[in-house]
């Protein structure tokens, strides 16, 4: 890093659906940032690296900032699918800014979230992920991915429904209200098996917002739903040691939705998050700097 | 059909690993058969053409009879992911033999497994379905595919024992020797987690086995699991309006695994299967020369 120059921060939250940047000074100030698209680098690694290229790019414009300012940025992405160096050497590589540290996308939320305090996490959108810090160190639990984790979250909400779709078209289960709407959405059931065949977690967690409405509505299949997905959360919370009174956060745009099937000791001390997972990593990114020994003011 | 011969049968038996053809005289007396490539036609129509049509070639050839005889031949395709008539048009239109009628698998399996008579027919392989033929009236419950039904199959058990392993390595439930050898045949949990990725339902299935055999061997998750998919295969057969003492086939790869966690009185009257889906086909096929009330011996 130039002399000259005061280091900057950029932090990159990186997911399935789009990814974000955000680039401060190093007092957190803000100064610019930028979305782009999909970055989960366990699903497409190299169409990661160019959509955050592309968002850091912009998110330098915005912040009236240019390539040459990049020997002077700490920067720290949080990405979902991140699990390992192998994929860390190709980021480094593509990416030189100052200093680089990398981690998935739950650390930078529960940092973000809970704003550096101690606390515990339920972070829930298409994901699932249970997170608790401890005087900053972090334990996780969940967020392996649709296919053999994350339960509760917005995918498998929509895959169970649709499960249930299946047996009540088959007369095991009783149709409700939910199911039936969730039938009509496709012609028929073969139409919905099809459906099923090629569908995405995402193209799940579309049906979630059906579900958590029907369970408000005291729709029994919608509310058994969200019950055993609030068992689940339970278990992970325990399982990091949550306590009563400990200060919990709900977030992601399904998290929050659980607050009423959570139950006695979990919603007694819920707060709000205080930050998000860009504030997460702008965090992470500062303690690069710190430990770069460099003038900050 | 000409005057001049007798009519033949033909059935195919189509799945997501591989199809069968057999040809047999109109008396059932088998004249030549042949295996080939997969024929699901839910998964790929156009593939399943071409692998049963080459077959079907095969098992002409191995019967001695060559393409003229197509016209004298009643055939019957069981096969796996036909749903609907759209699908039995592009059949019809490739397959111009005497008459053709189109089922799934089902079907051919219940009658095939029940030679005919009445009773139950628990299906379970890669995948689930549970049947019931009572006076020639078949009803089906699962069977829709891995994604969203056939619980109990060998990839519903593959998958739902890795969410265990998942869940093991968070701590939230224990390791017992079947979560940790499943574990020991990855690197570590991320391996596992990106194998999840791209798994197909016959990856999933491979793992069948290893939990069938923990759990006769008293495995905690393993017992746990073919006990959860015993308690669906309960239900469905109560849907289908199963009662005590009526006669029960288990088939398939998977399902005489459930004999013994299926439980009274579901477990009072098991027989072994009396044929296949091909001897349920070539029945079907029969079934179209009577109604061409052409002479046969």
């Amino acid at each position: 890093m130039s002399d000259s120059q005061k280091p900057y921060i950029l932090a990159v939250d990186g997911g399935g659906s789009g990814c974000r940047v955000a680039i401060a000074d190093c007092d957190g100030n803000r100064l610019g940032g930028a979305i782009g698209d999909a970055a989960n680098v366990a699903s497409n690694l190299d169409s990661a690296c160019v959509n955050v290229a592309a968002a850091i790019n912009a998110a330098l414009k915005d912040a009236h900032l240019d390539h040459h300012a990049t020997p002077n940025i700490c920067a720290h992405f949080g990405l979902a699918g991140y699990m390992d160096e192998k994929q860390g050497q190709i980021l480094r590589k593509k990416f030189k800014f100052h200093k680089l540290s990398l981690t998935d996308d739950r650390p930078t939320t529960v940092l973000g979230s809970l704003g550096g305090q101690d606390g515990y996490v339920i972070g829930i959108g298409t994901g699932t992920f249970c997170g608790a810090s401890n005087a900053g160190q972090m334990h996780f639990v969940s967020g392996r991915g649709f296919y053999i984790s994350d339960q509760a979250s917005g995918a498998w909400l929509g895959r169970r429904s649709l499960e249930i779709v299946v047996q009540c078209d088959d007369k095991i289960l009783v149709h409700s209200p939910l199911t039936q709407s969730l039938l009509a959405q496709f012609n028929n059931i073969n139409a919905m098996v099809k459906f099923s065949v090629t569908a995405t977690p995402r193209d799940y967690a579309r049906f979630a917002p059906d579900i958590i409405r029907a369970a408000s509505n005291d729709d029994q299949h919608g509310r058994a739903l969200m019950n055993e997905g609030a068992a689940y959360l339970r278990s992970a919370l325990t399982t990091l040691g949550y306590q009563s009174g400990e200060r919990l956060v709900l977030t992601g745009g399904v998290g929050p939705s659980y607050l009423e099937y959570l139950g006695k000791p979990f919603n007694t001390n819920i707060t709000k998050p205080l930050g998000d997972a860009l504030d997460g990593g702008l965090a992470m990114a500062h303690k690069l700097v710190l430990q770069s020994n460099e003038a900050c003011a």
